[in-house]
C-alpha cells in the first residue's frame, strides 16, 4: 500500500476497533469511544476489552480483535506497552493495516523500551505486515464539521485524552511529537478560538513507524489543506523534510509552520525523557530549518497564532505582502509609536504615501494638524474636523480606510481600535469589514475596551476572516510572517 | 512649593474646577465630571463653561474660576489649545496651584504649537506662578478602593477619555507619555485583569512643566507603591532619571519598568508627530536605559504583565530568584522540551535536585520511568504509579510542589497546568495555593483546558498572588525579569 494509501486508511477508516476500551470514564480507552460516539463518526466501532462484559455506548465488548466478523480497517491500542506485541500480532492475523499505539514505555526509557520496540519490529516484520502511528501518541483528529452544525458525521477523535464537544472545520493540518497538541492545548485553542478551523491533528508521539514525512507528503496534496502546522523534537529523515517542505514554493496555498523542539542542549535533554530523541547538533538544525523554507515558531502560542492567521489569509485569498510596507490607523500616538519602533525591529516599513492619497488625506485633516507624509495615520484630528464641520465622523474612517486600501505603495493595513458598548454608535467596523473582505491586501486589529465588547468585535471580524490579536507585538509578527513566507518562496 | 508637595496636590486635590465641563455625554468635559462624580470623588468639584446654565450632576455650572468662591487646589483644562493662555491667567488670579491640561496642538504641530507654548511661559512666569501637567495628556489616575467596595471614597479620576466602573487599588504607579495607557488601554487591562492593583496613572503628554521626574521622585518615597510602570518618548533630564532609578538599588521593595519609545528612526518619525519629541541619539537612549538599571519592557503588553507580576510578588513578600534556577511541574513532554528551550535562551537553569529531594522522588515514581535528575518534572508517571496503588494521585501532586519548595537548590517554580471541570475532583489547586503562599519561591503558571475553567482557576490563582500566564514564553520571561532586577540591584 502507498504511504499516501496508509494516511488515507488512518484518517478515514470505515472501521476502528478500540483495544483497551473501558467503561470506566477515567481512563483513555473509555474516552476514545466517547469521542467517537458523541462526534457521530460514521464508521464502525468495536471496543476491545477481554476482562468488560455488555456493552459500551450501545456497542458491544468483544475479548479481542479475532473475535470481530466484519473487516477492521485501523486499530486503536490503549493498554499497557507490555501487552502491545501480542494484540499486535491478533491485529496482523486479523488484517487490520494500521494502529494508533498511544500507551508510552519504549525508546524514551532505555533498555526495556528498546526490547519492546525489537519485539515490535520482528512481530511486523518491519513494519510491512502493519504500519504504526506512535507509541507516546495521543492520536488522530480529523473535523470535518463544526461541533454546533447538524451534519451527519462531525469528524473522527481518536484520542484519548478528553471528549471534544467545541471545533470547527477547516484548512489547518497539525502534526506533533507533543501529545498535548492533539490533547489539551487544542481543547483549549478551539474553544477560545472558535474561529480556529482545524481540519486534521496527528500525534506521531515516538514515530516509531509513521512520522512527519508520510502526514506531510499527504497534506501537501491535500485540497483541503493550506496551513501544516509542525512540532518535532527530531527529524526522522532531514534530506526527505527539507524537500518535501521545498515543494510549499511552488504552491501558492501552501504553508509549513514548524517549531523544533531540542534546539538548546537544556531541550534536548528534555527531549531524550519525552520522546526518545536523541541530541542533534544545533548548528545541523538550524541548517534544515533554513533550507527547508519554512515559518519557524519559538514555541506553541506561535505556532496556533500563526496558523490561524496563515488560515484567514488564505480563506480570503489575500495577496501576501513582499516587501513589508504596512501602514497604522490607530487613535494614540503611543500606540503609534510603539508600532513604529517594532515595525522597525521586524524589517517592516511605513512607506510615504503615493502623492495622490496624501493630497486627498490632507483635505479631510485639520490645517493645524495634518496627516504624516508616511502611513501611519492618527485619525481623531480629521475625526475632530469632521464634527466641527457637522460631518459624520464615520463616514471619515471609512474614507480612510478607502485611501489605505487604494494607495498602491501599502501592502497592509494594522489597526488600532477601541471598542465600548457605550460608544457602538461611533463604530462602523462591519462596513469596514466588509470593505476589508472586498480588498485583496491583508488588515489586522490589535483590539482593547470593555472585554465583552472587545469578545464580540473580535468574534465578528474572526468570522469574517479578519485577525485580531492581543498585543501590538503579536499583530505586528504576524504581519511579518506573511512577508517572511512570500521571501521563502522565492528564494531559489 | 517643594515638588512633593506639588505632585500631593495633584494627586490628592481637595477641590478640582473642570474647565470646559459640559452637558455633553460625547464630550470630554463631561467624562471629567462624571467621573469624579460616579467614582465618589470627596473634594469640591467645580464645572466651568461660561456657555452653560444650570447644573451638571447637580453641581452648579460657573462662567469662569473667579466666579468660584471657595479655594481650588487644581483646574482640569478641556478646551481648544488657544483659550488656554486667558483661563490659565485667572487661575492664576484665584490662586490656582496646579493646571492639567489635556488639549493638544503644541509642540507636536510645529510653529503656532510652539507660540502658544511661549504664551503659557510668560503668562505662568516659569510656571513659578502655577504648575503644569500636559498638555496633550490625559489626566491623572489615583485609586483608593475597589470598584465593587462600598467605601466612601473611591479615587479620583481626572481623565476625559471614558467612565472607569472596574479597578481595584493596589501597589502600581503608572507614569506615561502615551494618554492610552491612562484612557483606554488602563480601562481594558482593569476590567481584563481584575487582580491588577493600580495606585495612580499619570499621563505626562509633551510634559512642558511636570515630568517623569517629579513623578517618579514622589513614587519612591511613597510607600503605598512597589511598581513604577513607565511609558517615555523622550527624557525631560536623563541624569536625574538615572540618579532616580539608582535609588531603587537601595530599596528592596521597589522597581521600574520602562517602556521607551523612539528607539528606532522609524518610531522617532512618530514621536515627533505625537508629543512633538525630537529625535534622540539610538546610542544615547540604551546607555540611560542600562545606567538607570531599570527593566525594559518592548511594548505595552510587557510594561503591564511585567507591573502585574512584580506587584503580586511584593504583595506576598516573595524572595527574587538571583541565580535563574528554575523547576518546572508538567504533564507534557512537548511542553517540558519548549519550556527547557526557552529558558536557555534567557539564560535560566534546570539545576539538579540535591541528594535528599532526588532520592525522594524516585520513591514515588515508577521504576519503568524514574524521574529526571534535573529539576523538570513530568508527574505523569507519578500519578500513574500511585493509581496502581490506590493511593490518591492528588497526594502525589502536592507531595511533589513540597519537594520543590524544600529543594535549596531550586529559586522558583514553573507549572503547567490543564483546567478541566470534567476534571475538578482531580484538581487540588487550593490547596496547592495554600503552599505556594507559605513558600518564599515565585510559583508561575501556565494553564490551558476549558476556557471558562481557566479563568476561573485563573482568577483564584490572581486573588492569591499567584500569576497566570497566556503562553509558555510569557511565563518564562515574567520569571526572567525577577532574576534581571536582582542582578540590576546588584550591579554597582
Amino acid at each position: 500500500m502507498s504511504n499516501n494509501k496508509i494516511i488515507d486508511l488512518f484518517l478515514n477508516p470505515k472501521s476502528v476497533a478500540v483495544i483497551g476500551a473501558s467503561k470506566n470514564p477515567m481512563k483513555g480507552g473509555h474516552r476514545i469511544v466517547e469521542n467517537l460516539v458523541t462526534n457521530n463518526f460514521k464508521g464502525k466501532i468495536f471496543p476491545i476489552n477481554p476482562n468488560s462484559e455488555g456493552n459500551l455506548f450501545g456497542l458491544e465488548f468483544k475479548k479481542s480483535v479475532l473475535d470481530i466478523e466484519e473487516e477492521v480497517d485501523l486499530a486503536i491500542f490503549y493498554v499497557p506497552n507490555r501487552k502491545i506485541p501480542h494484540i499486535l500480532d491478533e491485529c496482523i492475523q486479523k488484517g487490520i493495516k494500521g494502529a494508533i499505539i498511544e500507551a508510552s514505555g519504549f525508546e524514551e526509557v532505555g533498555e526495556n523500551g528498546l526490547e519492546l520496540r525489537d519485539q515490535i519490529l520482528k512481530i511486523t516484520e518491519n513494519f510491512s505486515k502493519i504500519r504504526i502511528m506512535g507509541p507516546n501518541c495521543m492520536g488522530l483528529t480529523r473535523i470535518n464539521g463544526d461541533s454546533n452544525s447538524e451534519d451527519n458525521e462531525r469528524g473522527g477523535f481518536f484520542t484519548s485524552f478528553g471528549v471534544f464537544y467545541k471545533y470547527k472545520t477547516g484548512n489547518i493540518a497539525i502534526i506533533s511529537q507533543s501529545g498535548m497538541l492533539n490533547g489539551g492545548y487544542l481543547m483549549y485553542m478551539m474553544e477560545k478560538y472558535q474561529d480556529l478551523g482545524i481540519r486534521y491533528s496527528c500525534s506521531i508521539g515516538n514515530k516509531m513507524d509513521l512520522s512527519e514525512i508520510e502526514f506531510l507528503d499527504y497534506f501537501l496534496e491535500d485540497p483541503t489543506v493550506n496551513v501544516i502546522a509542525v512540532y518535532l523534537e527530531s527529524f526522522k529523515d532531514p534530506r526527505k523534510f527539507i524537500e518535501l517542505c521545498r515543494k510549499t514554493k511552488a504552491k501558492i496555498n501552501k504553508t509549513i509552520i514548524l517549531v523544533k523542539g531540542g534546539l538548546t542542549p537544556q531541550g534536548q535533554r528534555a527531549t531524550l525523557s519525552h520522546t526518545g530523541a536523541l541530541a542533534e547538533n544545533s548548528q545541523l538544525i538550524n541548517a534544515i530549518i533554513k533550507q527547508s523554507g519554512v515559518i519557524q515558531a519559538k514555541n506553541f502560542h506561535e505556532l496556533f497564532q500563526f496558523a490561524r492567521t496563515f488560515s484567514m489569509m488564505y480563506n480570503e485569498n489575500k495577496v501576501m505582502p513582499k516587501k513589508g510596507y504596512i501602514s497604522l490607523i490607530t487613535g494614540s500616538g503611543g500606540a503609534g509609536t510603539i508600532v513604529a519602533d517594532i515595525t522597525a525591529e521586524y524589517g517592516l516599513k511605513f512607506p510615504d504615501f503615493s502623492e495622490k492619497i496624501y493630497h486627498r488625506l490632507v483635505e479631510i485633516f485639520p490645517e493645524w494638524m495634518p496627516p504624516n507624509r508616511f502611513a501611519l495615520v492618527d485619525f481623531w484630528p480629521a475625526m475632530e474636523k469632521a464634527m466641527m464641520n457637522n460631518n459624520n465622523p464615520l463616514d471619515i474612517m471609512k474614507t480612510v480606510y478607502g485611501f489605505l486600501i487604494e494607495d498602491e505603495n501599502i501592502e497592509g493595513i494594522l489597526n488600532m481600535m477601541f471598542c465600548s458598548k457605550r460608544w457602538r454608535s461611533f463604530s462602523n467596523y462591519k462596513q469596514i469589514v466588509e470593505s476589508i473582505n472586498n480588498a485583496s491586501k491583508p488588515v489586522f486589529y490589535w483590539l482593547i475596551g470593555e472585554v465583552k465588547e472587545v469578545q464580540r468585535v473580535s468574534r465578528y471580524m474572526a468570522d469574517h476572516n479578519v485577525p485580531s490579536f492581543p498585543s501590538l507585538e503579536d499583530m505586528i509578527k504576524n504581519f511579518w510572517i506573511l512577508v517572511q513566507d512570500s521571501m521563502n518562496k522565492n528564494i531559489g
